[in-house]
Formats: C-alpha cells, sequence, structure tokens
C-alpha cells in the first residue's frame, strides 16, 4: 500500500453569472496542493501549511483539507493516522474556490492512498463537510467542478443531484484578483432573501440559455447569457468600479463578466487566449487607476478536474 | 399572385413546469387553422369562425388572427383587404395556447399570399402583438414555439432572443383537458409579484437541468427537472385535484406532469407512446372521480411549427 501521495484541484469560478449556488466552472490553473502520509497515529493532523501566511487553522477538525480527510476516513471505517502538508496556491477569500480547492485536493489525495475505493461521486459529501467549515453551508458550486471537472450544474443539494455541462473547446477563462479581501459570510449577508419574480424569471432565463450556449458551442449567446440581475447588484458594491471594470472588459473582448463566487475576483469568459489576455489587461488597469494592485490567471477549463501529482 | 391561403399552427405547453414566461413547447396536433382571402376592400374582416361556440370577437381587431394580419400589412405597407376564416380546433381559456395559435397560422398565411417576403423571425412580432389582445402582454412563450415548433426559450422579451433547444425524437405530449376554463388574466392574478430567493435558485437549477436533459437526450434528467415551486403551488389551487393528477401521472409513466401554460390542461412529458398513453388515461380517470369530462391529447414534439395546408 502507498502510503504518501499529492493531489492538485483547480480554483473554480462559482454561480458564473447568471446561476448563482448552481453554476461552478473550473479552471486549469491554478490549484491548491495537498500532500498526504499514512501513519499508525489514529488521528488526523496538519502537518505544514504553506503559502497562506499563517492565517488557516492548523487544527485538522477545522480545516477544510483536515475535515475532508476525517469524513473520508470515518466513511471507509478506517482508524489511520494521517498528516497533512497543504500547499495554498490560491488566494484565501478571494472567491476563487480556495477553501474548495484544499478539500478536494485532500479527498483525491487520500482515496488515492487507499487504491481508490470511492469514486468522485462517492468523494463528493467529504468535501462537502468540509465546506461547512469554511462558510457556514455545506455547497456544492465550487467543489463539484473542482473534483469534477468542466461546468458543473447543481440541479439539488438534497437529494444530491451534480450534472456535467460540455463547454466549447476554445472558452477561455480570465480571473483577476485584486488585494481586498471579501468573506463569503458578508457576501452572502448583503444578499436579499426574497427577490421580484421578474427578476426570477430573467435569471432562470438566462441559466436555460448559458447550458445552451454552451452545448451549441455558441459564443455569442454564451455572453448575452452572462447576466445576474439577482445577486451581482448587491454584491457589486462590495468591490470598487465594478461597473466600470465590467464594461471595460467587454470591450476589451470578454464574452462576458461577472463576479467569481462570492468575489472580489472578477471573472470573465472569452472566446480564445488573445480576448482572454486583452479583457484581463483591461481589468488590471483598472484596478490600477484606484491603487489597487492585482493578479490575473488566464487558464482554458479544466476538463478532468483534480488529479494526483508525482 | 396567389388570393387564398390556409395554414396550420399547433397549440403549445408553455412555462415547461420549471419555465414560467420563458419555455413553450409546440405540439403535433391539434392546432388551429386559418384560411385568409385577399380583396381590395381595404379592410381586414373576420368571414366566419367554427369550433368557438360564438365566444370569439368577429371583429378583425379583437380578434388574434385579425391583429396579426393587421400588424402584418401594416409593417409591410400593403392597402390589401383580407378575409378571415377561422377554424378553431383547440379549446379556448385552456392552457393550451388557442389563442397564440390563430395568431401564427394568421401570419404564416398572409406571408403565404405575398410570397414570403418576411422570414419566421420577423413574423413573430405580429403574432405577440396579437397576443396582446388576448393576454394583457405580448409575450412570445406560445407564439414562439406555435410559429418555429419544438421547445422554445425566450431569453428575452426586450430585445427579443428566442432560442430553440432540441429535443429527443420519442419525447412524447400527453395534454388532459378538462372541462373547467381558466382565464389567463385570473391565473396571473394569483401570482406573487416576490419570491424567495431560495425558489428562485430551485427554479434556475431546474431550468439550466431541463435544457441539458433534452439536449443530452437524458429522458431521467428531462423528469427530475421538471418542478415548479413558484408557479404551480399556486394555479395547482384552480385546478381540482391536481397534488392527486400529478403524482398518479407519474406513477403510470410520465418523465414529469404538470399545468400547460395558465391552465387547467394538465401536460405530461414521456418517453414513447405507451407511457404517454398510460398517463393520460390516469388523469383523465382521476378527472372523472370528480365527474369532470376531459379530453386527451397525445403527440410528438412538432419540430417544424406552423405550415401551409393545401
Amino acid at each position: 500500500m502507498k502510503t504518501k501521495a499529492k493531489a492538485f484541484a483547480p480554483a473554480t469560478i462559482a454561480n458564473v453569472s447568471c446561476g448563482f449556488d448552481v453554476f461552478g466552472l473550473a479552471i486549469d490553473a491554478p490549484g491548491d496542493e495537498v500532500e498526504i502520509s499514512l501513519n499508525d497515529s489514529g488521528s488526523v493532523r496538519m502537518k505544514a501549511i504553506f503559502g497562506d501566511e499563517g492565517r488557516l487553522p492548523m487544527d485538522a477538525s477545522q480545516n477544510t483539507a483536515g475535515v475532508a480527510v476525517i469524513e473520508f476516513l470515518k466513511s471507509i471505517g478506517k482508524n489511520s493516522g494521517a498528516q497533512i502538508t497543504l500547499h495554498k496556491k490560491l488566494p484565501l477569500g478571494s472567491g476563487m474556490g480556495s477553501s474548495a480547492a484544499s478539500a478536494v485536493a485532500a479527498v483525491v489525495a487520500i482515496n488515492h492512498l487507499f487504491d481508490e475505493p470511492l469514486s468522485r461521486e462517492q468523494l463528493l459529501p467529504f468535501a462537502m463537510e468540509a465546506e461547512r467549515i469554511a462558510c457556514g453551508s455545506a455547497h456544492a458550486d465550487n467543489v463539484a467542478p473542482s473534483l469534477f471537472g468542466g461546468l458543473t450544474l447543481i440541479r439539488t443539494n438534497n437529494p444530491l443531484d451534480v450534472i456535467s455541462i460540455p463547454t466549447p473547446d476554445d472558452l477561455t477563462c480570465v480571473l483577476v484578483h485584486p488585494h481586498i479581501e471579501v468573506k463569503t459570510r458578508d457576501a452572502r449577508q448583503v444578499l436579499k432573501q426574497t427577490i421580484p419574480l421578474k427578476d426570477g424569471i430573467t435569471q432562470w432565463a438566462n441559466t436555460a440559455a448559458l447550458v445552451a450556449g454552451m452545448m451549441k458551442q455558441d459564443y455569442a449567446l454564451i455572453g448575452r447569457s452572462l447576466v445576474d440581475v439577482v445577486v451581482e447588484p448587491m454584491r457589486a458594491l462590495l468591490i470598487p468600479g465594478f461597473d466600470r471594470i465590467k464594461s471595460k472588459a467587454i470591450t476589451s473582448g470578454a464574452l462576458g463578466c461577472g463576479i467569481s463566487g462570492s468575489g472580489p475576483t472578477i471573472f470573465c469568459l472569452c472566446e480564445g487566449m488573445a480576448n482572454a489576455n486583452r479583457a484581463g489587461k483591461s481589468i488590471q488597469e483598472e484596478f490600477e487607476t484606484m491603487n489597487l494592485r492585482s493578479e490575473i490567471f488566464i487558464s482554458h477549463v479544466n476538463k478532468k478536474g483534480a488529479y494526483i501529482i508525482d
């Protein structure tokens, strides 16, 4: 039996504008890496965390990677101990699915160590349980795409119904992460608990249209469908200059532009790398005019999800 | 130039459960037939209406077929007169898109008489304008599928953005029309103008999933997506025994079951004719136990929309 394994799990764009709480999209890079070694201590420990500037909990029961491993071991009835090393490559509180990527890399690594007793579908609940520690609820909109890859639709959480939506090959993702932080809990607090029926209609027309656009490989339709009248108007208030940034990105070549997850990272979907580069730069420039530093990540859609690395 | 033409336009299932105001689905039969003859009177007249028991207006400006023709002639700048004969094959106030079918058959017939100067897309606004007479708003969720065929998604009304969604070949539709009448205006009045955010999320997950199910030809997913938590709970109150009818239909072979448009007609989607027959019968039997007579219509999806008949 293997005693050591390392896995990579990608960043994800939750919501994808119109699909609040239901869509998530995995990108090729960046992502978190989790290394696990088994021992006979009978307990799960965080051995080291790199790249978090000391901000993540070293208590495994409070760390999403730790919780995912604890839940996995409980489920397969193993009393093994495990040491977890987390290489945090995703910025915290960025809206890029950072907590999800750590949990997903952890379950993929631990499953590999036990010779893959569980399918990806079966691993999902452990990663969701880990999300509860980070976000207060066991939601799947980041963990599902990070685990399965591609664009995922969570039709329901209970029972869990995850649907993979094919995406066109030349669809390119831009993430621009400004150096400000928005806590998921805060981002959820700005939401209203009721919405006008007419806004609901707009939203469910657009989620349906986005799926059609993806499956028909119709880039223009994808762009037209990246509209969010429910959540973005609230969350945009937490991101300086959002409206200007968005319109600049679109005139610079993005099909559409929105807030990645709960923000503050901005995402764009583009047809091809050239458009993605232009859109990314335009957003970074807007942040610069406000004296905000930012990083650009440009990537194709990750179609295979998390994977084992040597 | 032709001086006489006759067109058929099919019945339609608006909403298709989850997609209130955005989805519409055309069926092969039944449908309305409209016969138009041109003359030089300079005015549009209803010559005769069959099958409406005298309930539809003979004033062309108040009849959906008449309005559609008037709007068409205005648009192409013709001063011709026209006489319209409407063969009403769809029950009125049934939720089967009766007013839309008359308008669509009329625009297809008049366009044919002028040697098709306008495309189907260009005809749509005239039929929508006719819907305003019948329903109080120029909505497209019945006229678009009746005109184009298949499953249509109205992403927005303004600007009009109609998307055709492919459907699996063996998808079979059941409509059961009980002999009670629900006015569209009344059916709209029971709706609340705000909805809980969580119901919105359920709804936009299901519209996205229904498109995925259709395009993947995944019948089980189509069935799981036929869920409406927003409108059906209100409108079901207008239809006696709705909950029992629905659960009977599903145990009898329907993938899903809901209210067609604003009701009272019940629709089911099924895989294949045998399931459709069983589901239709189960619904009719439930209405019978309440001493309500009903008709069953079973049909494949109409994939070509309205057409000229000899």
